[in-house]
């Protein structure tokens, strides 16, 4: 099966704290990268843990505040000085360019190297992005300003050949793309070989949902159902719900209920206030509704 | 004598590596700090490195490359929401409100902390600076765009009274303030004590001047003249003159050329190129001509 991660850039909330830095995930699938928001130190958290920026073209921003956003300056900056050529394809709120254009003046020189923002839609549900592999669809969060979370989903892929058989069969090229879309083979002699004799059904569909700033919000549970893996923010212990509900957070125990209600299969907890120098308490908080449920730490490497 | 310590937070060029950070300082006198340059990852640093954000008032700017500013957002965004109240004053190149605005539209809300952006002159030396301790002044350097250096001058302190004589004598507050003026002491009777009797000269004046970044520039020579601690930029090693040259840069050999022709006490050079994995080339080029060189690196203290 082709490896499809998400790897920890960043754990904290607003404040980064010595070991904690903010916002960004780097998702991985058949060794192409997506970027999700980009929190101050980005590049430098890619370059600790061995990801190329280079390969980053598509780049998924949840909101505008700074401790998603305060990295993208010198991560763009750094692929312009590595020679990155083509787009690199921002998805965002509108205002990004607003905010970003008067950083990026270097960039107007560069023609080989453009940024294209696409702004997203903050009211509903979108698809934002797909390739032969994967979609990308936005949905709305509940924060203090427009927010939304991101579902990443692998596409259905062909049938996988089964090369025993093909190669003792003889089978032409022509015929094995034929195969694989599911048709049935017929020989010279006008036999018919049923497909499922000859094939082995394509990889399971995997699905990552990445869900923060936001308060605990019923509206995703139908979004993000069955996803094999789901990171949702846990900004607070349970005992600060009201913090939590007045700045527009989630606690431990929220994130969990969610994660529960919405059949995922493992959970991922994150963006910590700094009070929380151990990450214990809020995991501990998780488990007791959702057991599957794991911190998130910087380089750490969750298989989807 | 008053501690007077400069802080190397960020020491690379463009490309920050697994070691260095792109450029960013803190001066410290008297326990107050001011900060030169703010790459991406500044305020990560002074947390590292336990220098407290809240104490920074005064931030200096030589020019707009990202290297020297991207850390700027991020640094405003934690000390707004720790509560720092006050103006921040930032001495830039005039373009630098043009970017920083859009990024820092939150600040909008908050009338306890607001930043004042004061413009440079690069075209000839300007007092930018003053308190009671020390005077700044920027100082033109030569890079692709308006570009300038910074000399940090201690100013001349009051004279030290000899706190045996004062006792024995019982000479009166208001007295000790003459005398800490210059003025010889007159006793009840009319007796003359020269004042070199009951007072020790001050503490000498220090300096620090910092160079980036630039092409070698001897019209800096009289300005930086017999500093205690020069810090210049050296990008590459003299091997690579060529492409310092194209690229307005120094190499080590030039920076300590400029250093041994000013009389400075001690150079550190910094600035480094990503190319170098160990700063060992460097320091040795530099040290031909001028041996008491020294190598930037994340965390050092230099005393002034």
């Amino acid at each position: 099966m082709t490896p499809f991660t998400v790897t920890i850039l960043g754990s904290s909330s607003a404040l980064p704290t010595l070991t904690r830095f903010p916002t960004s995930q780097v998702v991985s699938l058949n060794d192409k990268l997506y970027l999700i928001d980009c929190g101050e130190g980005t590049q430098i958290q890619m370059r600790k843990f061995g990801l190329k920026m280079g390969k980053i073209n598509h780049i998924f921003i949840s909101h505008l505040h700074g401790d998603h956003i305060f990295g993208l300056p010198g991560l763009i900056s750094t692929m312009a000085l590595g020679g990155k050529k083509g787009e690199l394809h921002i998805y965002a709120h509108s205002d990004l360019k607003i905010m970003m254009d008067p950083l990026l003046i270097f960039m107007k020189d560069m023609n080989d190297f453009k940024v294209v923002y696409h702004p997203l839609n903050f009211r509903r549900r979108s698809l934002v992005f797909e390739d032969s592999r994967l979609t990308v669809e936005s949905f709305p969060l509940k924060h203090r300003i427009s927010c939304c979370g991101f579902l990443f989903k692998e596409k259905q892929q062909e049938l996988h050949l089964r090369g025993d058989l093909i190669n003792y069969l003889n089978i032409s090229i022509k015929d094995r793309v034929i195969l694989k879309s599911g048709a049935d083979y017929i020989k010279a002699d006008g036999t018919v070989i049923p497909n499922t004799d000859l094939t082995i059904p394509p990889d399971r569909m995997r699905s990552y949902a990445f869900c923060t700033d936001t308060l605990p919000r019923k509206q995703i549970i139908p979004v993000i159902q069955n996803v094999d893996l789901l990171y949702h923010e846990a900004t607070f212990c349970n005992d600060l719900k009201d913090l939590a509900l007045k700045t527009y957070h989630s606690t431990a125990l929220q994130a969990a209920e969610i994660a529960f209600k919405s059949g995922v299969k493992k959970l991922i907890i994150g963006h910590f206030s700094s009070r929380y120098k151990y990450e214990k308490p809020l995991v501990d908080e998780a488990r007791t509704v959702f057991p599957n449920t794991f911190a998130a730490n910087e380089g750490e490497v969750f298989v989807i």
